[in-house]
């Protein structure tokens, strides 16, 4: 594959840091991509000259003067950042010069740029935001995670459609199962929107297996749950802080005094291979779905580790057609829909 | 105290053989408490003989000839099983021969019945379901857990007050501070219905701090968090979801060859702390909240010390007043409304 992924370097909480090093182990990593780091130029080229020599035209600098700020309201970094980092980099997917945006910025405002710069893509009324986690046999991928507060069924419907196509190009499988996020797995269950959305997606020519509950989403039940952005973000943040406090709670056990430390020294690979297996730094990367362009958001606070999954995740969606296989999905339901 | 509790023996995945014990450990441990076992007099009387000589009138047998399916209609366990153990119990309550009502039986049928034989309370349009869950530094309270699946701001209002009076009853916490599970802790996030009922909740006389994002429950940020049960119900199943598949993980990568077993061995008193310090059979025992009467749903699937706790959940709630709190506090909040 060769694909083009422009990196807003500035965004999240550390910005070049942590972003640069991340490209550069990711242009190590696949031979054939490009990056186009974007941000202040008086920041950036200084950090790029010790590697121009090892990636050459592969890696290209874009310089944007101003940076969205983590808590600036989406709409006025749209309004009067036009030459924001992340601005730029969207533009850049807009313009074909590049197959993908990252970013670790603020939410919000990467939505709000990504939707104006890009537009939707027909038959999406509103972008959506899905993140993969991990299950007892794989990965589930869910949306919406916060984008969408007050949904339709139809909203629900368009974001098991992105969902199953994310799952079908980044993980190569042919007809991805979709479970909708419920309180019960019987039909009847609910509330009035969810029912609707049920029965939507039962005949929407999805490989659409029904309600599923909470609990199935880490028991790798389906390869999509699809919710809306309230409950995804409180089951997505609610997720994170049983995580937390888990850890917190083994960590605390095992400092206890000076055996429970030995116990830890003695018990610490099968520890380590535990903590590698759940490390959330591995699923970095939430995509906006619907867009005439990929982007992917990273998480404000990841690490340079986290941050090159991100730009992996772009560059994977991007070389395997992710935003065709949503139009071509779009487009066969439409024709259905007339017939 | 001096309480008598009510208790389905026939619900649950187990019946008798786990609900019995329970009742034993739970008579031996509260020395004044008194228990009204319910159900088939010939399954139950026999079990009872051999320890008829230690609790004397302490333990009494209430003979109920029907049994609630796990799976039955709520409707049809209403209407048609007028004998249920289940309804025998909360018909105990009504009666006020027993001050509390706990059984392990199907959610909807004992919220049903509950909500016919007892009523709600003034000024209570909906019951809800409040659990306890575990924090970092303590304990947090989430209702509603699925009672209620499309709520009103008036609706998280109640559930907030309830909430309250529930942590002051049973925490004896003075003024519980309340927040309103959102998707950012701004107050101009989250949908309709959630704004709305920030605004009610702020002006409540209520010690409300404002919106929490899911990942606050196991922070401990608040005593009470309040949600529709929608939302509730899906972070709690995916908080049992997540917490499963990591203990799973933890389980595999200790057993994974001779030398973590090993590991395991050495490391067994320190995991053991960890596992009793997030143990959910502590934790077991929701209270159906607003009825004019205390009832708690047990796990389904409790065992003999989780069932236990359930029991004593609902005769510590009886014991300290927790009808009364909300009434009263109901009370108030419509005398200002008047005023």
């Amino acid at each position: 594959m060769s694909v083009t992924v422009a990196v807003d370097c500035m965004g999240g909480d550390h910005g070049p840091v942590v972003t640069l090093p991340a490209v550069f182990a990711f242009l190590r990593s696949h031979a054939d991509a490009r990056a186009i780091v974007v941000g202040r130029e008086e920041v950036l080229a200084p950090l790029l000259t010790p590697v121009a020599g090892e990636f050459g035209d592969r890696l290209v600098l874009q310089a944007a003067t101003e940076v969205v700020g983590m808590d600036e309201a989406p709409a006025n970094a749209m309004r009067s950042k036009k030459d924001s980092s992340m601005r730029v980099a969207v533009d850049l997917v807009k313009s074909g010069v590049a197959a993908a945006a990252v970013s670790a910025g603020n939410t919000g405002a990467l939505m709000a740029i990504s939707r104006f710069v890009l537009k939707t893509l027909p038959g999406i009324d509103r972008p959506a935001i899905a993140t993969v986690l991990p299950s007892r046999n794989g990965r589930t991928y869910v949306l919406d995670l916060g984008a969408n507060v007050d949904c339709t069924p139809e909203h629900l419907l368009q974001f098991g459609i992105m969902g199953a196509m994310l799952v079908s190009a980044v993980e190569h499988i042919d007809r991805p199962t979709v479970g909708l996020l419920n309180i019960g797995e019987e039909a009847i269950k609910g509330n009035e929107v969810v029912k609707q959305a049920g029965e939507l997606l039962r005949t929407s020519g999805l490989n659409f297996t029904g309600n599923v509950e909470g609990d199935q989403i880490y028991k790798g039940a389906v390869d999509v749950v699809v919710c809306d952005g309230f409950v995804g973000n409180v089951a997505l943040k609610t997720s994170e802080g049983l995580a937390q406090m888990l850890a917190t709670f083994l960590r605390e056990e095992f400092s206890r005094n000076w055996l429970t430390k030995l116990m830890a020294v003695v018990a610490l690979p099968a520890l380590k291979r535990f903590k590698k297996r759940v490390d959330h730094r591995r699923y970095n990367g939430a995509s906006l779905l619907g867009l005439r362009g990929v982007v992917v958001k990273s998480h404000g606070s990841a690490d340079a580790f986290a941050f090159e999954q991100a730009i992996a995740r772009a560059a994977d969606a991007a070389s395997n057609r992710l935003i065709e296989r949503i139009e071509e999905r779009m487009a066969t339901m439409n024709q259905e829909a007339a017939a």
